[in-house]
């Protein structure tokens, strides 16, 4: 009687890295002052209290208590719509929003909507690690193409180019970068949609962290703008990070109405809806916390500057790349592997962080660190936990 | 420039039947009182009120808002591993349990841990429809075996020997049913275990509507008593129905150590965690409601004896099987599809139900009536809205 089997593609896959990373500092004894963590991407901040109390009130209202419509509260669509819209300057309906829980079901339920097995995906190198797995798990091909890390690590024309073959279904680049930072410029991206265009295949831009650019009201780029953009791009967003409401679970995916209707049979299948009390709570947020949001993105641009002012205090280690919630940092430690250094970073002096070699496997000189996570003192103090820093 | 394609697979399954079958009604004029929706399962009564109070109160605290672990608050997965080994009369530890936004997220991440494409998994036929479209979504081959209509539309079990070939990873059963409403007893669970011990392959058990059993505290079978049961048995539920919540969309997956290490790795890529606040909500509400469950379990059952005698008034009608959430109903116009018959229904009488055919192809003289949703009295003038219906 022999146990039933797992599916072989799930149970290669390594553990998730983030629960792993954060047990690292377990046996950390607190000598460098507490525990800090730069590890998942988590605003160092609380919610608005009206944020709370709008989720307190939609929560507990029996209006959201039963089913809800698959791709979202109409409010929510209607009011992201608006807000997009606005923001590209361009003209979007509620129709082209799918509500989804978070930015990895976005990205998951956009995947299936447009490839299967057999198929093949690009991604940059250095990749976010859920895309790889995501798309390891469905049975999807990966293929990556080059960033250049003496030019902010952006994406390769060429090495795209030379990436493309009959198999490739879709690019998918994340912009501002994870796990580098990395602001893509707006010619750059109409470039690789260009390239989507003329190959007939999906661009999906992964737009969480677009809050958290430079300059206020900043329009990322001018795709929605292009006649006919809906036959070649999905954009994905998180509510996570500008709300700081990670554990309710909120994304949206923007797209053509025949993508959103593909969507939605997914997501039918997938978990049906979105919650619905969150939805409710995000659509009164969205504009009334505008300011609020702009106060937050000034924030984390100060805590950029600030980490760029302390790297100068630790010759050995250098800022590769920072952009809205992370820098990319490049360690003095080639000899060994990226997951040693981030452990005993973590173990020794407190400091979680993601090793390089999680988003690649040409990324063992690198540490992301979410500087996002903590407050100005705490940064400032980052030179006294890795200065004098060695492996063992 | 083509507009670049959608996955096949996606692209090929109809559209979710839920929002269309409830589209029918917008043409009903009122003449035979307001629409009933006896469609999609949903309590026909509000959350207690402290479970309102809970929801409100954990949505609205700031401890909730932040990244949770993967597999499930530890409060609940330790509630629900109590609750669930008291029910079972069996050991289980919070370890075998993943929590999951609602129970069509707990099948979709069960079947992505043990088959792939190539695979093949079996299903009673009729089968409940989100069952089929997931598999067919995933590329993983659909079996089924039959159910005898006159024996209550048990499982045949000579039928599940003859579907059964290398590529099978898995068999599933919905017990009390969906649709019929059938409850399995447990010496068919057994049976049904002991086939799929010998062959090395998965057991899934949908439990969703185990709440709603004839008898308190009714054990719905031995299976987690025997020895090594985790090497074959996955139990899926949700808390949508029990405790009037599907739009905080919550469920859960029990099986082995192993089995939730590997759903965890599924569930990061689907959506990292299910809402964090639901879940705590629900750890406090499963043992404080229990005398509220039981309650409701007594008035739909109530329903189920009204809605037996009420078809006595409709002699060309027939409730094929009854029980939990469910009536299977055989209609009176065999020369038509189940389809005409639920929208005529839905249009003219206000009636909206789902057709048999959507649960399979030789289910077309059926339609299913998800009693559950309103009060006896509306239960009482069915008779009213059926008698002299006629197709046109």
């Amino acid at each position: 009687m022999p146990n039933a089997p797992f599916n072989p593609l799930v149970h290669t896959l390594s553990a998730p890295p983030i629960p792993l990373v954060q047990q690292w500092v377990n046996n950390y004894d607190g000598a460098y002052g507490p525990a800090l963590d730069l590890s998942q991407a988590v605003p160092g901040y609380p919610p608005h209290a009206n944020m709370l109390m709008w989720l307190g009130e939609t929560a507990s209202d029996k209006n959201f208590a039963g089913y809800g419509d698959i791709a979202g509260e109409p409010e929510l669509r209607t009011a992201y719509a608006s807000h997009v819209a606005d923001l590209y300057k361009s003209s979007l309906s509620p129709e082209n929003v799918h509500i989804t829980s978070g930015c990895n079901q976005a990205f998951i339920s956009s995947i299936m909507a447009i490839a299967g097995v057999g198929d093949t995906v690009l991604m940059s190198d250095p990749f976010y690690f859920n895309h790889e797995s995501t798309l390891s798990m469905l049975g999807i091909k990966t293929g990556t193409f080059f960033t250049n890390a003496d030019d902010g690590f952006l994406p390769d024309l060429k090495s795209i180019e030379k990436s493309l073959n009959e198999t490739v279904k879709a690019i998918v680049l994340v912009t501002p970068n994870n796990p580098t930072g990395a602001i893509y410029p707006a010619n750059w991206l109409e470039a690789i949609f260009d390239i989507c265009r003329a190959k007939g295949i999906w661009l999906i831009l992964d737009e969480t962290y677009r809050d958290f650019l430079p300059e206020e009201n900043q329009s990322p780029h001018p795709l929605f703008c292009k006649k006919n953009w809906e036959g070649n791009l999905i954009q994905l967003y998180s509510f996570s990070k500008s709300f700081c409401i990670p554990g309710h679970r909120l994304g949206a995916v923007l797209g053509s109405e025949n993508l959103i209707l593909e969507i939605s049979k997914v997501m039918d299948n997938l978990q049906i809806c979105a919650p619905r009390p969150p939805q409710a709570a995000v659509a009164k947020a969205l504009p009334l916390l505008k300011a609020w949001r702009e106060e937050n993105r000034i924030e984390i641009a100060t805590r950029a500057s600030i980490l760029q002012d302390v790297f100068t205090q630790l010759p050995e280690w250098n800022i590769s790349a920072i952009g809205a919630y992370f820098a990319y940092i490049k360690h003095p430690f080639y000899e060994v592997s990226s997951l040693q250094v981030a452990q005993q970073l973590a173990q020794e002096r407190g400091v979680t962080c993601i090793p390089g070699g999680f988003f690649g496997k040409n990324q063992e000189n690198y540490l992301r660190f979410a500087f996002a996570n903590v407050d100005q003192e705490t940064l400032k103090n980052l030179p006294a936990r890795l200065k004098d820093f060695r492996i063992k």
